[in-house]
């Protein structure tokens, strides 16, 4: 899990929740009914959209996307050379044996192990990392639609509430309360969308991108392999991969 | 009918039926001329952007795709493979007889059979696909209008309701009520736009963009049945289409 | 002309004056400087954006648009099977005396008589429909211009009665009404946009979107003829273009 | 320098100010401090998007760009025409002394006479259009900054007049004016936004758009001329350039 | 360092100071816990979205941005000209000891020495393109993550007071200072949104785009090198990437 992703998660809740509590009287702010339009309407509206399977997997995608480490391209570039090498001395058969790290190349390898053409090869992988890569944009969708369902549930929640005061302005003293009580549901919403959902959908497409440029940089390694390509020449090839300050360091290994 | 979709949609509803309630007079936001307002304009303005025809055509669509229980990809690959199989050992024409589930899959094995080069099945496959497509989109199109000119329609009927209130300003008492009132067509407005059209909007989209994926898995299975691809090779290329925690099972099979 | 687009035109309208009306004082809703201010200034701004001449040629374009009845698709697709089974037998030259409906597939038609390779004909058709298509988009462009200027124009107008009121606070009960005077220009901005202009712009590319598939069946209708495919094949090539409800009558003929 | 566009510009800066001087009171609209904010701070906003030479090179662009009359199409299929019946006649050297007209035209042609390959040629006129393409993109991006920083800045102003004005509420009768002044930045930048800078930013694209098509148009003229394509052949390849209204009369030269 | 770029956003700032200096107190615009709010809660939102490593990292490349100067297209066209020059009369391998300036250009240069076919150079350099542009755009998307998050936090803060002031009106006296304090945070966050975050990240983007066009002119200069293009014709080739005005002195150098 990135710990960047977790203090900043946390910190933007604490920052909001100190301007709270700095302000004094904490009640003021917890408001069942307001928690429940904007909590309930927002999980509804997304639940709306997606099936159940869907709403729960995403979930699971999310985490996994937390938790999971994604292996550093340095490691998968060291990773192909040796491979390569291999291949070239010995001919790709010898890779049979090999224990390789990251799945999606372990995958590329033993196609070319079973003899595959190049084409047939490259094809399969291209479509996996498209396939793969529209099965993670469903979680970064659920939470844009959070997103962009709270604020709406806020702005429904304060027109209800201003409606009812409205209606009812006998006692002059109570406006004030009722409006802040109105005004509470604009607050949640704004709060679930900005600091919560827009954050983690923010992350979960960047994961997402990484995860897509890795695996590029595999299908790149598995057609150098299978071409036979000069593991020196591969090493160079992928160290296009990495930002310019880290080539030095990945090529002199 | 997917359950998570009305599930959402009536649970949207209900959660801000519910906070209406709690509030006490629901008579409040009960208000027929706003009501014709917001519903009544924003029927009008979707009408005019398209023909009669395709107004109704498109609830047609929708309460199909509601309804329509698209087959599963495990199922498809299952069939593709089967097929595969008999084209492979007793040739291509021996799938004449054979009961085909999903109608697209019959559609290109049926033009196989008809001796179309694989070429032709390709192109008219594919053009079927894109304009199916297109079709698909008419019905997401009315609704992201509705959830458009709702709003639109609920602020001018606010505006409205606003100007007649400034106008006569002579008894203070009947200044809340007014705005109440006015205030309920941007209610209105917003519950249209967020708990209703832009929920399914983003479902017919997701139901939209499945079909494709599916109808790409068969574009796909006809391809390898007409060209005599191993079914096991088939089998391997087309669970590309499944998330990884479901690939072992359809590969067991 | 589509009977929709002008119910929903004028339907959105009379929903919008019936709620001015129930209000009572429609006199409160007329005030001429603030309809010049938004009119003239959208206007003004539309006609910037523009040529003298493209602006009044847009309208042309529109109302054009509007009073053209498209052939429908299922006219096309008969006519060009008949010109195909004319072609095959008695060669393409028997099509030069042939009366043809549609001018487009005239103009297709008469370049393969003309003896222009499928290449040739290929390219000036596909740029005929690409460059008639950014004809038409000035059309849609203008009227999302007129629909992004009048809320402008609206704001700006409020803004200034808005200014003009606070500056001149001396007498309390003029407040309201002024100010009622000041929001007269936001409601006339909103209603010009949202029932005016964003439907006719919609209407106009749903129509240019009509235009372009039945333009791209007959590329593919002319690109048959001039090939000699069997006008069965053709037929059911061109019955994708169709909704599959409307297929079987079609392919039935 | 075309007349709608001087028209337009002026006309809504009309309109708006004759709101202004319906209303009385011009002074109460002028604020130097205000206009300091919103002009001096989009000035700055937008200075810092781009380099000092770029910053005064788009404005000189721009009024090239309003200041030039581009080459009507009809002069340029003419032109071209009689090109291609020189080069078929008497050999594409025989263009060597001609006189042309258009800059790209002639650069093209230039190529031609210099004996580079078709495919040279063609690419690099492309090249030529794609870069000058993006270069004029600049003022545009230019006036669509200032477009968004000027309601920005305004909304900046206005805030800070807010905020001065709620600190210091002792005198109620100072509140009205105060609110007035504050306001004033906001109507600044929605006047400097929508009445100039966006439909200029549009104007400015509607041209350059206008000479990519022209320029597109002279690419397959050269290519036609180089080829040694049958003049009248070009011509009525050219024509699908011009709207259909206009086709017959350039067809009948 | 662009100085037009330090100008107007020191400049932009200045123009919002003075006008709050004018307006008398300033400490009325300093309000800590309100800072907090928006620029830790801007922090935080930011941070969570990307990991720790490209936090710290991407300031170092704004910075290193900011501060680079890019080598001048015409610098760039001359150095390739001189080098084809060579390449032509000694062959390629004659550059060996050369010094060039350009990093890229000596490494595309580097690459054609060691005998790598056009093919490879092209994919290598073209790739090394897309993934720096990709690595740049990192920097552009934290800015504008920036500028999203600021006003949003700065809405969040706003509310959290508004609800404060209605929930405690007791003295009406303590409105008119309390709702100043809401507001701050609505502006501290309009101010970091547009006068500072909004314009970097335009500028660094500018600045990408800027470099794209170089590496593409350095791209197609290698390739000239390598097929030992004419000098003259790679120099007429290379200046349609500079401006019209500039060609006439670049070409005659």
């Amino acid at each position: 899990m990135d710990i960047a992703t977790l203090l900043g998660l946390f910190g933007a809740l604490a920052v909001i929740m100190s301007s709270i509590f700095l302000g004094g009287s904490v009640s003021t702010f917890v408001n069942v009914p307001s928690i429940v339009v904007v909590v309930g309407g927002t999980f509804m509206v997304s639940l709306c959209q997606i099936s159940l399977s869907q709403f729960f997997g995403s979930f699971k995608v999310t985490l996994r996307a937390f938790m999971h480490k994604s292996i550093s391209p340095e490691a998968l570039i060291e990773e192909a050379v040796t491979l390569a090498d291999v291949a070239r001395k010995e001919g790709i058969l010898a890779l049979e044996g090999h224990d390789i790290t990251d799945p999606f190349l372990e995958n590329g390898v033993k196609m070319c192990i079973d003899g595959h053409s190049i084409e047939i090869v490259q094809k399969m992988l291209s479509k996996d990392i498209n396939l793969e890569l529209q099965r993670q944009n469903t979680g970064v969708q659920m939470f844009k639609s959070i997103a962009e369902a709270a604020p709406a549930m806020g702005m429904i929640g304060t027109l209800i509430g201003l409606v009812q005061m409205l209606a009812n302005m006998d006692d002059p003293k109570s406006i004030g309360p009722a409006m802040a009580v109105a005004l509470l549901t604009t607050l949640y919403g704004a709060i679930i969308a900005n600091a919560i959902a827009l954050p983690i959908a923010a992350k979960l497409k960047a994961i997402s991108s990484d995860e897509r440029l890795n695996k590029l940089l595999v299908l790149e390694s598995v057609s150098g392999i299978q071409e036979g390509v000069n593991p020196r020449v591969l090493q160079q090839l992928l160290t296009a991969y990495l930002p310019e300050s880290k080539r030095e360091a990945a090529l002199s290994k």
